[in-house]
């Protein structure tokens, strides 16, 4: 997305959350919480251990050296393990001691996903609490109900906000939960089978979960029905807003003129126009992340113990549905923020 | 699809389940349960109530008709109404009373996943016992796992199976639950609001969630996060099925022979060549149901209280999730019948 | 789709062109014209070619046993070979020679697409014709434009027919490209080379082209494009009704009231509702074919010479999209037969 | 995408060519070229038309508050006409004379697309030539054929390599088509009925045309069908080179050698193991361009004379699926430089 357009369907704030830099960080952070774990179960050498937690505080990694290791490595792992390396002298040994890129990888886009998690719930409930304000402001009025795009009986405006509320509600709570369920540490080694740590795999989780903010979980490297559901909880939370947004635009009609919009964007050839651009821009937002979804879920069918395929396909759709929840949220809050019967 | 296709790729238990006969039963067993209730509440003659309970329960609709409906009106219930009270005399007038093709169309949708649950449970808890039976038989074996399409370490046989089992057993969870959220009694009347129902709409829906099996909760007209929410569990069935059959047409190649894979579908052409049809349908199915998954996410974006266009394409497509997730589960269960390393 | 979905949302003209008897009798067609042609260059006996073509003419096939033969291996050709050849004694030998499943599938569905086109093309040209009289009945009347959902200038009632008519005539001409573009037969042996054949792989495809009604093409085996392309215009046609739909959806509006659908279906609950029923379905259909063209596309990425999986995929999606486009066609004759301004 | 994520799955040459500066820079000169046309059928003053075209050949735009635009219409142009009205002193009112948002958006989005077809053109042809070269190197070798993931018999490189290259050059040469068939001027006011240009406006679009390097088209607000066409184009590219790169996958695994991949990426565990990255992001991209499309395709059912949640949906879609083909046909091309049987 270009930034024009993040200008209209973006989120500053979530992006930034999802940022390279936030990712590497997450990474950065997963590598010296393993190391301490490792030191303390003596699989590695214990200064080695307080070295790398030390000396990798602050790095700074070289990011176009990153790019270039990930457009030959397809993952930015190895060769952010070799700038770490190269800072750590001796205890450069004792990093990454038993893991692989897709244990950094998923835990990383796991704790990425804890950082989130709260500015969506918080704009949730936010805009939970602006449609009960709404259906408040509006006590004992009434609208025009329509079925099958026909005028049918009135309704009260509350029954009509009802109508946004809870869906939203109920899609907030599952979300929280699928980003629970998501949001554990993976810890597999290469072949995903914990192999790699010498019997200490399970330890290494329960240790490594609560440092890094994640839950305790088996390795599940080929096992991606927690993303699967994770992103359909995201497209239900910008489907049900894309709900809302078509009513508006529907009710916003000058025809039939039941909504006013405040501050609706100008158009550059008719004077008086007034468009409900954050409703229009809700119903889109809602279609690309259904259709995401579909495409998402295709990653499902992952070959083997771990696909580059089905990964690459992951980080091209997670990210931007991520993306597309917060603005679909942002968005809502805008135009509730805006309209009144 | 038609019959022949069907036969690789449908399910002909759960079609029953899903059939236009089951589906209009539901329909009536609906109207006579409302009846019932209405009748107790004193909102029509008792013996209107008695005589719709008692007349409808042989009542044989003239499907040619309710198709000609159908056609017509776009939902089947205005002509099946027409045919019931054709045949009730002066109670007809007292049948569907206050409700709405909508309540009438969810209500008997629910109604029809209520029947389909058990099978995918006992299923799915058939596929989860047979992986265990499957890891047992191979205690102590050891596969080669491959990442990135490439030879890595070997693993158990146990971990393998478990990269099939543990995403399933999951799903399972989730669907039941899924399942649970959205077999609700559906009754708002004509504009969803209940309020046709002269304020005993809940008492209403109290009663006739239990007899027909149903959750009991608000009306959900233009609220389709429920259907949405349960298409992803389906998608997810399929999808981590999909993970499996890939893997074992992976494993199957002439060329690694990991698996042996019995009573494979013979060639036209090459005699003595065994092809895992299971297998492949197996991820066939997964994309489909992936795909189909997106396509309904775009109904959740449903105008104003009830739009045709967003039902039309729940019904075009979430009973083919349904169908297409049955055959998943009967075409794992011969694969995991027919394999061994 | 059940036959009640069907009677709305369907299309039974196409579906007679697509049904499992169609696709049995074009393969045997396929293997008949093959083994005249075989017999005139001598690669098979001349009295075997004649026994064949004469034998399988009136050729019935025991339905039942090709569906077991699909369901065990995964097509319907070996069982359709084995009953062929059961009648046809020591001339069996010669049937099918050389070829082999993926030959007799795609180059049926080839036929098959064959029959369907002039269908669709005499169903658009009587769509635009169709148009050009609407516009020609209200030449010189107004319309309210609307854009971004709010009442904009007036614009001629021949504008707007125009934007429902010029893409329309386009995606046709297109369609029937795309179309001729796939109608090719395949013909390529077991591993698409064309090898089986002895060196008449060519000559033998420029025989059978014309026999069977189908353009001459090298084996396109695992070469899907054809597919794609032809669903991408499938999806086009049926979008492009979908825009004709909804348009009229939003014109029908009690609120707008800028257009009358006779005939339009009634309401289970509200009695002197009409709704524009073609109209939605049309919005529908368009949004099912466009998720299916998405996941069709996903059948282009076909594994080696011949995936099981992407075939299959293809079968679920392209007979349902054709029946679709079909389904399209029919409900916006009925749409523009019905409406005035 | 982030930046990371662009170095393995991005397009740096496309990305220049589709970024938000290109498209300011084309949009100004819609407005330069329009105003010099009105200047010379006396539509506007001929000093206004003048200056129009002089001072607003350098004008570089306010980027923040064009962003700030966008967010408030829904569109730049509104912003955007600001910005030069605030260069151009009286002549300004002369600037956007019957012209609206879309026009400008659409004819720039055309421009683009101008910009971007050779680079796909040129990078097609040297993958053609390339594959011609490969099967030229090894003429005379064999390969093992796979069908249905089992050994079939042996085929030449030259079977195979047909394999990937017939479909690329067909796509290459529908997607020319499509890129012709969409790239012509948008000029239709603001219903899209042209009646603001005076009766000028196919003159104008035949000047506009040929100046903007587009083809001469009647509006098309609200006909996207030329949008969906070029986009399925896209998706077939992306999709054949799909088909390339797992079918190098699989041929490139170590149980099967069958092809070397020189300098593949290496794994930050296994230190031996060489990863086919290109082959496998080439699924990947096609995946999600397979998706991507059937999303597109939803935004063809476009309400009335122009639909800002449709317009949306493009913007979403669309780039992303330019960047994602020409991604493609990069790594296809690095893929192609590396490897061999």
């Amino acid at each position: 997305m270009s930034p024009l357009l993040k200008s209209l369907s973006g989120d500053p704030e979530i992006e930034a959350l999802m940022s390279d830099e936030a990712t590497i960080a997450h990474m950065i952070r997963f590598e010296r919480a393993l190391a301490m774990a490792e030191g303390e179960l003596s699989m590695i050498p214990e200064d080695h251990a307080r070295r790398i937690h030390l000396e990798l505080k602050d790095f700074v990694p070289d990011m176009a050296q990153l790019a270039a290791g990930m457009e030959r490595d397809g993952v930015v792992v190895p060769e952010l393990v070799r700038q770490m390396r190269a800072v750590l002298g001796e205890a450069g040994a004792s990093l990454h001691r038993g893991t692989t890129s897709q244990d950094v990888i998923d835990s990383a886009m796991a704790m990425q996903i804890v950082s989130v998690m709260p500015v969506f719930a918080s704009r949730i409930d936010r805009l939970l609490t602006g449609f009960d304000a709404l259906a408040a402001r509006h006590h004992g009025q009434e609208l025009q109900a329509h079925t099958r795009m026909q005028k049918a009986l009135p309704i009260s405006v509350a029954v009509k906000v009802k109508s946004w509320r809870a869906p939203l509600r109920r899609a907030g709570a599952v979300l929280a939960e699928a980003g629970r369920e998501l949001t554990v540490v993976q810890l597999g080694g290469p072949v995903g089978d914990g192999a790699s740590f010498k019997g200490n795999d399970r330890l290494l989780a329960e240790q490594l979960g609560p440092r890094l903010g994640l839950g305790v979980a088996p390795p599940w490297h080929s096992e991606r029905d927690r993303i699967a559901g994770f992103a359909a909880e995201l497209a239900k939370v910008s489907g049900v807003l894309g709900k809302f947004g078509t009513d508006i635009s529907l009710m916003a009609q000058g025809d039939r003129g039941e909504v006013r919009v405040e501050e609706a964007g100008i158009s550059s050839a008719i004077a008086d126009k007034a468009n409900p651009v954050a409703a229009e821009v809700l119903v889109a937002l809602a279609r690309f992340n259904a259709g995401s979804l579909g495409t998402l879920h295709q990653a499902l069918v992952h070959e083997n113990e771990s696909s580059g395929a089905a990964w690459t396909l992951e980080w091209l759709v997670l990210p931007q549905m991520i993306l597309t929840t917060g603005a679909s949220l942002r968005l809502a809050q805008r135009l509730l923020d805006r309209i009144s019967f």
